[in-house]
């Protein structure tokens, strides 16, 4: 099959009947990405969305499936854009997702300011790469180190693109819970709706949800904590039925 | 019996066996208040503590279980006061716990700088009063809103009066987290624990539990999540131990 190169497999979205490809040596989607994907507001009907940090693809395409709008991912390993735009051209679903090969930070220079209805992203989760790390494995490293942008990058880049009371929502991890909110308010992105990942119940939640509105004004909601296992250690109902659609 | 006034009662806290004078027209104590009695570090043979908007002294009368350390309750209301003052007496607590009956703002004057290892708030969750709240009942309308001290004024004093590397616990409503982060950071003290409390799985939070240490560096944690209510709608296992001691 000439859609895979290298180690790539072609993996099932089971909940949205979708493909993506992936290599375990690149880069494979986590359950972050599917949980921003699920977390975050979208228009219905129409619309512009942009992902940034979109890696190979995983949001936009589980984006495709809740709205009709149309939806930009933006990638700056080449390697990744290209397995993104082969996913989205398995899916035919050229005309609703377009991939973008660049840095985020030139992005305004590309679109403008205040285009977007939402912004959504995944960013690199770790702050200072060890020489050993960038050794190992670039593809790796970059996607989840802040080597090519830092977490104010795209949090000021999220700002700058989306419209007055458009929304913005990124995944991270809860230990930047406070640099998140304070360069929010810095770039004008009030946050409104924050959600908990708990692995389990009775474990210190690993993932943090966080939706901001371009301008809106203060008034936050914690929203219902989510786990990924139950007591069993199987996967939560919630998350069998992100996962597969059960 | 002359220990209780007008429409006062002598209620249990049932998981410490200790009583409480309260009343309902006056002051009665919160769940929140229980709950961040349990939820803020205590030193457990020795040190001290003070306890800031101390109402009838619930949050003191809970620690005086958890710590052989000195605790300070700090009360405005002169009615309030004089309830925490006789409950302690009742508890044979005197030794160990004093109340003082004066304004927050004016406590640097009286112990001066950083002397707490400890300092806990439940501070007036609402802001802005209207007439008809204040004519109402002035007592609970002092213990609700920012009458006479804002929260800025409770952590402000929270962190003149800690010591280098000590504790400051607050609780809140969910919607007030970016202020008090913010107002945390600006009077160096560094959040490293929050535990969100919701009324049940499938709700939203509507408590919020944060602690931070005096110049301690960045490194947040959110605890694992506390349900007030199961799932056929009795308090939970968690909340009958803290309540019960069951």
């Amino acid at each position: 099959m000439d859609v895979l190169k290298g180690d790539e497999r072609l993996d099932h979205l089971l909940a949205e009947n979708l493909r993506i490809i992936q290599s375990p040596s690149v880069f494979s989607f986590s359950i972050d990405a599917v949980l921003l994907a699920r977390f975050v507001y979208v228009p219905i009907q129409k619309g512009k969305l942009i992902d940034l940090c979109s890696g190979n693809g995983v949001i936009p395409l589980f984006l495709s499936a809740r709205t009709k709008g149309h939806i930009t991912g933006v990638e700056i390993q080449e390697r990744l854009y290209d397995m993104a735009m082969r996913s989205i051209k398995y899916n035919g679903l050229q005309e609703r997702l377009s991939m973008v090969h660049g840095d985020i930070k030139r992005m305004t220079e590309r679109f403008g300011y205040g285009k977007f209805d939402v912004v959504t992203c995944n960013p690199p989760y770790f702050t200072t790469p060890s020489n050993k790390v960038m050794n190992e494995n670039e593809h790796l490293a970059i996607a989840r180190h802040e080597i090519l942008c830092t977490l104010e990058d795209t949090i000021r880049v999220a700002s700058q693109l989306v419209k007055q009371g458009g929304k913005v929502a990124f995944v991270h991890r809860p230990g930047r819970l406070l640099d998140i909110v304070t360069l929010m308010r810095k770039y004008q992105l009030e946050p409104k709706r924050i959600q908990m990942v708990y692995p389990k119940l009775g474990k210190e939640a690993n993932v943090l949800l966080i939706e901001a509105i371009k301008n809106g004004k203060p008034d936050l909601k914690i929203m219902a904590p989510l786990f990924i296992y139950n007591e069993g250690n199987e996967y939560s109902k919630e998350l069998r039925e992100i996962l597969y659609g059960e």
